[in-house]
């Protein structure tokens, strides 16, 4: 287990998305991960509150981490999001958790909160499982 | 009209996240936009396809500028994406064209294709429509 | 193909829910499917609005059949559902049909109009393809 | 607190949708409650399995007793359903949990469980609220 979960921590590192929006793997665990994100002005939207798709981002980084945890190459088919309050600054946390998995496909759930605990985000998304990595 | 798209076209052109990944508006119109991204190193995730992310904030800028083309304020209340093919280079539109809108809630659908015209991603987005900006 | 689309017809026309609650198919198409219902009392919530599970019920009828009219298998894996205006009476129709379609996943669009042609809901639908029947 | 439940029980039984397909409420809490269904042969499809419309009402019909709890009217906006495992006979228990209220929107989680408390099908519905009733 360790080397696999080292292996994909080095695939992790290397997603130039995150890495570019300042996004940062906090942990993966089998089935779950945390990742984290303070909030920058290259996060904001035209009215100075932080882009959806940089909450979406945020969510999906620790999506892929965890449904990947299990050695299985883990594709997003589908995700939906959430949002529940605009904020501007702070960190924010995306706590990933796997609430069901099967042959071919399993669901997340990912919950992003800011530093007081308050929820921002609600994300649910569904990774295909291919072969292993 | 006119004087409303133009100050919605400054909000948009002040998304500095929206900016800062290189996502670009093409149109506006009545509830319609266009807006798209060249898939550059920086949208990629670690094994080189596009981050899930990327495609879901060429979506949402879209969604923003379409559903914020009325003269009211519209926010994010949820979304819904599809991914459908993943991508590593080339050019990607974003086309939102509003399905429903009632008094506060409204249904936008986005379709993301890239040159070929291949479907990459399918979004669907409801808004909480606010006041007048 | 016909020989296929009849041994489908045969299949849905044996979905005891979809009879139980009067919802019946009206055709079948190469990834398209039109499905209809009255409303009647027994549609209805406390409220006297047709419940959201006959909306979504009338609406997966539509998109069981579609997304097997292609001679495989498909089973639902996972479902959005908008909904826009509450009705009380009258001739629902459902059409679904295919945005895209890859090797183990599908996605389809169901769009349910009244009478008059005001948009009621709009699903879509991730179906997981399977083998031949 | 007291008389308001009793009030949206009245409701709630008074659903002629969940009566018509044995759907019942077990109990109602502050943004929580938890519904019932024993699949019988007009819960199936046309392949013996119980229909995804099946599995969405009775999670529909938690969502609604939950979401409804706080004395205003809640109103189902959209959901989003993932579909794990097919059962065609058993108990089925779905629990309504509220993760997010805001002014006008409230986001519900609901688990539907087979007796060995198996994942059949997860929902996350999303409420408009409107006055007192």
């Amino acid at each position: 287990m360790e080397q696999r979960i080292k292996k994909l921590e080095q695939i992790l590192l290397n997603d130039r998305f995150a890495n570019h929006n300042d996004i940062h793997l906090v942990s993966i665990g089998k089935g779950e991960a945390i990742a984290e994100m303070t909030v920058t002005e290259n996060h904001l939207n035209g009215v100075n509150i932080i882009q959806g798709g940089a909450l979406f981002t945020l969510a999906d980084f620790a999506f892929a981490a965890a449904s990947n945890s299990h050695g299985r190459i883990a594709v997003a088919a589908n995700a939906t999001i959430n949002f529940f309050k605009g904020v501007s600054s702070g960190k924010l946390t995306a706590k990933a958790k796997e609430h069901s998995s099967g042959k071919t496909l399993a669901t997340y759930i990912v919950d992003i909160t800011d530093e007081e605990g308050n929820k921002i985000a609600l994300f649910n998304g569904t990774a295909f499982l291919k072969g292993e990595y």
